[in-house]
């Protein structure tokens, strides 16, 4: 029996599960980046003084919005800066559901978050199929998208790692008629032109996301970022918690932006070793979809199910991820890309 | 006119206000220690490789809550670790508000976060007076308090710096209908015997919620814990943004645990500095209402308005905090206290 203490929305929540997070082991179950971050974080770390830490950070990171500003060529008060990009999604569901558009949306399968957040806030989740050809191209028609006061588009899409063109995005831009939020996490694996941002600074209705946490192999600091139009922002800065990001992630943040070169020449190398080890599987009789992310969405050769490899990897100490509870992703594996030793060791590990 | 894409109750909220942050200036305004976090705090960020941001934190911070759990003598499913306690108490007003008692409430004045965000969350919010003779005293009935899920009882109370007595709290949670949250960020320099945490760990409707913001001197960290019911933590658990709290923090808080004795000796000082600067004050015509925490409320000599006094200490470089807004507080101010020389320095600077 739930709790008479809990609002019954939450009592009824089956809260998301982040992969695990265990030591000692291969892990290519979570989209980490297997680099460390710029050399410019480790200076900015060391020459942190712990005094600092008695005072509260910057309330709405105004230093760091800046600098985001100067980076993707825009104006401060086109930025936001989260406690990582799942502040800002959670964030998302509650300001950009109003009466008109109460509902919230995203094509299926997709970063399987989005609905939690929506069932945590009481908010309505409508969603529509991808195609299930292996193609997963966008439905032609979206019934009830107009209800939907907030759509959330992976782009590149996790997990299968497809990236929509930008025309395309712009075309869905118009059809939504609340806010289009575009989580690019994942753009910086994903070659040049790929970003809606210029979208984003041009439409009311559209938000780009992005986190220091895959290509910024900063997934231990909790940084995202949105940009748009500044009265999207103005709502996100209305409901965030007064002072969200901390202190030292604040200087960190600022200090990736100086090393971003770093990032950059890092990511298309993991980039490199993605489309290797995509070759090499399909080598093997894989099903491989072409991926613009930092991780592949497979499907074992016949005879072979994607629990049996999971469990087969496991036993050696790799993590790769599995999503069992739903049938348009059952029988893949999102396996997230390393070095590419560690790729080699995946590979001579299959069953 | 408000965006089209603002859900209703976003566009017409008036967001909390934190106190200024500016440096360069004496900051007697947002309740900081002025004293830096224990050795052990400055060794853990010391000793912290930069490579490890690469990777995710632990999701629910089990390493932490077991460190808390033997903190507070409990187990670690009594304990929830947030990103700051505010996270927490906006968890709490989403939590803690079934059906049958859909309302947030707390006595006024108090910490004016807590309206803020059950507006924000949509949720009812009730309040009631406390005495306004300067005792700051409880009020006898409290019509609508069984529409109340969750009661917010800052203890020592802000801005009045005043203590309720364990045994009060107690009765205040045997009337409460949903949860009562005794939010406890202040009371390491409360002395001994005013926690309400044997409450917390023995009844099924407290929470006791704690910060290393204050005692702590880890403001800029954030890092806030709750203590209670397995079933109200469960709550928070539920809610909580997948990665709440950054690795960096973790790994800060736990080292702060180790030097706590620095903690205790440190609030110790404080709170002596404190009692030396209520009765400086009190010889110079004060009305210093008793404290318990690390600031005084306390309202000008007739002749000086507490926003003349604003004034004339901003103009010689000292922040203190004034709430003009609210009738019960426009008169004093609160002043935070900070090493002796700054109080000195206070003191010689009033008009």
């Amino acid at each position: 029996m739930a709790s008479p203490f809990l609002r019954e929305s939450v009592a009824r929540l089956s809260p998301y599960v982040p992969g695990l997070q265990r030591s000692g082991v291969l892990k290519l179950n979570t989209n980490e980046n297997p680099y460390p971050p710029p050399a410019t974080v480790a200076a900015a770390l060391a020459a942190f003084d712990a005094e600092a830490l008695r005072l509260y950070p910057e309330p709405s990171c105004d230093t760091l919005r800046e600098a985001f500003a100067a980076h993707f060529g825009c104006a401060a008060e086109n930025v936001f800066v989260g406690n990582g990009s799942d502040e800002i999604l959670r964030l998302a569901v509650q300001a950009f559901t109003p009466a008109a558009h109460p509902a919230a949306g995203a094509f299926h399968p997709t970063y399987s978050l989005y609905p939690v957040l929506a069932r945590a806030a009481d908010v309505p989740w409508k969603q529509w199929e991808l195609a299930d050809d292996g193609s997963y191209g966008w439905p032609e028609e979206m019934p009830g998208l107009g209800e939907t006061g907030v759509f959330f588009l992976a782009n590149p899409n996790a997990p299968t790692g497809t990236l929509a063109a930008p025309d395309a995005v712009a075309r869905l831009a118009e059809k939504v008629p609340g806010v289009l939020l575009v989580d690019e996490a994942y753009i910086d694996f994903a070659g040049p032109g790929a970003t809606a941002l210029p979208l984003a600074l041009s439409r009311k209705n559209v938000i780009v996301t992005r986190t220091l946490s895959k290509a910024g192999a900063m997934a231990g600091a909790r940084l995202g970022v949105a940009v748009g139009d500044p009265e999207l922002i103005d709502g996100f800065l209305r409901l965030k918690d007064s002072y969200n990001v901390n202190r030292l992630t604040q200087v960190l943040a600022l200090a990736e932006l100086e090393g971003w070169a770093e990032v950059r020449a890092t990511a298309g190398k993991i980039a490199t070793t993605r489309d290797e080890t995509a070759a090499a599987l399909a080598a093997k009789g894989w099903e491989v979809t072409p991926s613009r992310a930092n991780f592949l969405w497979v499907k074992p050769p016949a005879g072979r199910t994607a629990k049996g490899v999971y469990d087969a990897l496991a036993a050696k100490d790799i993590l790769v991820r599995h999503f069992p509870d739903d049938p348009q992703t059952r029988d893949h594996l999102r396996i997230s890309i390393g070095k590419s030793e560690d790729m080699e060791r995946l590979l001579a590990a299959l069953p």
